[in-house]
């Protein structure tokens, strides 16, 4: 674990973000799908550029994808990134500048997938895209070693529950997983849901609680591939997890890391203190975040290679 | 003036997405202006990434903008883009892709600039600012003659006041000027403003008469510097104008490639038929807007050389 003791000033913006949207929605009781998609299209401005990267509409495995480059020679492996936004929100535009920064620091490509989202399209819509794209990444020839998934609160669960999935079919898995503020459990009722909701400045429970019954639809909570924290973790490849201290899902990764580790998987934690949720948003503007971006990428460029 | 016959089915996309847009502005009778601010940046999804440029975040003259490479070697020169919305929405991050495309089509670098808007900061302050970020490229080494502005919509009116403005300050100006759709005549009483109307799918007179008195606050409709349709045009560098058939400011574009003929400019004037206004956005998905934004690379290479 790393410890960030002073939250930087710089760090600090993206929970005036946080503040500003939260206060708009509570303004508004029905705020539309529509309306809160383009809100959340906000999380972008927070994320600097990251210099020398370039990127390319692409469609993966039938889904709209943005393909980013790095800079440099010799680029090796490719990071799926899975966005987050409770499976309901978010896009590649959202999350563009933060996986192409993870690209540039790992020198791998980024494969930034527009998966299906909820209410139109509940679970298993988004995992039957995530791992069409995995599929369709073979088909191109990268080899399982070549290839990590990663992604962002929802997205984490993404990373991780399309490892789980691909186990499931019998497919090579991917090297490693990279899983940001990870929302594993729908069921929402860890520790600091309730000691962490004054620090954390967007992630409530009444929210989750609805994004997660969106979600799963029919399903369950608690399935392994809705819920990982109920799946086997057995035979998982590295993984790599990183949270804030003042974040109501602070316990979703904590008790995930530990869960893996009981099983034998390897597993990279870091908390970083004062921080907020997916503080990676601030990479190129606020230290902690750009230090955890280059630490999950020399660690996934080592995992890959 | 060059004919488009059959628009394709790829560009009435972006009238599909005008339409989306007007039926929300209209159910809602007193949108706010952050609430519009953030549906006008859905605008960048109509445009696909320019493979091979990337973007750095930079402040220009005091005000941030995004510094765009493009691929190839010897980058010559350097495209500053002022986004369209009206003097008050719009952003570099809704325009990114078209100055990226302008940037590799043109083997340029661009300069996407964050300029202020209006209502919080009326006329002349806009100006202010893309005349600070002129003489910032100034100060890098860049030479006028290596230098054009550029824009859409709003940024058209900005990318030629620009330099009505720098000739005012006795400031070398830019080799050239590109504008897309522009919008001159703020008192907005031309014939296609009527003519037009039904065809065009986003801009309305009475938005547009808003936004104007937004924009010149206790200035002039008829300024020279707020509407370049009153300012002497003698001694303007090549100009390049490129408005859609089916827009309602079509005649802004029009009349005033006449009146910078008659001063003895060199313009080249395109007229794409069954095209909407700043038909650019489409750049990489619809065969239109890619040719104009091919025609416009090479013209102002030539220029800028």
């Amino acid at each position: 674990m790393v410890a960030h003791t002073n939250p930087s000033l710089e760090s600090q913006a993206l929970g005036q973000l946080y503040k500003s949207k939260a206060s708009r929605l509570d303004a508004t009781s029905k705020i539309g799908m529509e309306a809160l998609r383009s809100m959340y299209e906000e999380e972008q401005s927070c994320t600097s550029e990251a210099p020398g990267v370039s990127y390319e509409d692409v469609v993966a495995g039938g889904r709209p994808a943005l393909w980013a480059t790095p800079p440099g020679p010799n680029v090796h492996g490719v990071i799926m990134y899975f966005h987050g936004g409770g499976f309901s929100v978010g896009s590649p535009n959202s999350h563009r500048k933060v996986a192409g920064h993870l690209s540039k620091a790992s020198n791998s490509y980024a494969l930034i997938l527009d998966y299906r989202l909820a209410p139109e399209h509940p679970y298993p819509a988004a995992l039957d895209d995530t791992t069409a794209a995995y599929r369709w990444l073979l088909e191109r020839g990268f080899k399982p070693s070549q290839i990590a998934t990663a992604g962002d609160s929802a997205g984490g669960n993404l990373a991780t529950s399309t490892v789980l999935r691909l186990r499931q079919e019998g497919v090579p898995l991917p090297a490693a997983i990279i899983s940001f503020s990870p929302w594993y459990n729908l069921k929402n009722d860890f520790g600091t849901m309730t000691s962490n909701d004054a620090r954390d400045m967007l992630v409530h429970r009444h929210q989750l609680d609805d994004m997660a019954a969106t979600y799963v639809g029919k399903h369950s909570l608690v399935d392994p591939l809705t819920n990982p924290l109920y799946a086997d973790l057995t035979g998982l490849p590295p993984i790599y997890i990183a949270v804030g201290s003042d974040e109501t899902l602070e316990d979703d990764g904590v008790i995930f890391a530990d869960k893996a580790r009981k099983a034998g998987v390897t597993v990279e934690f870091e908390r970083a203190d004062g921080q907020q949720h997916v503080y990676v948003f601030m990479a190129g503007r606020a230290p902690e975040a750009s230090l955890t971006i280059q630490r999950v990428g020399s660690w996934v460029a080592e995992q890959l290679r």
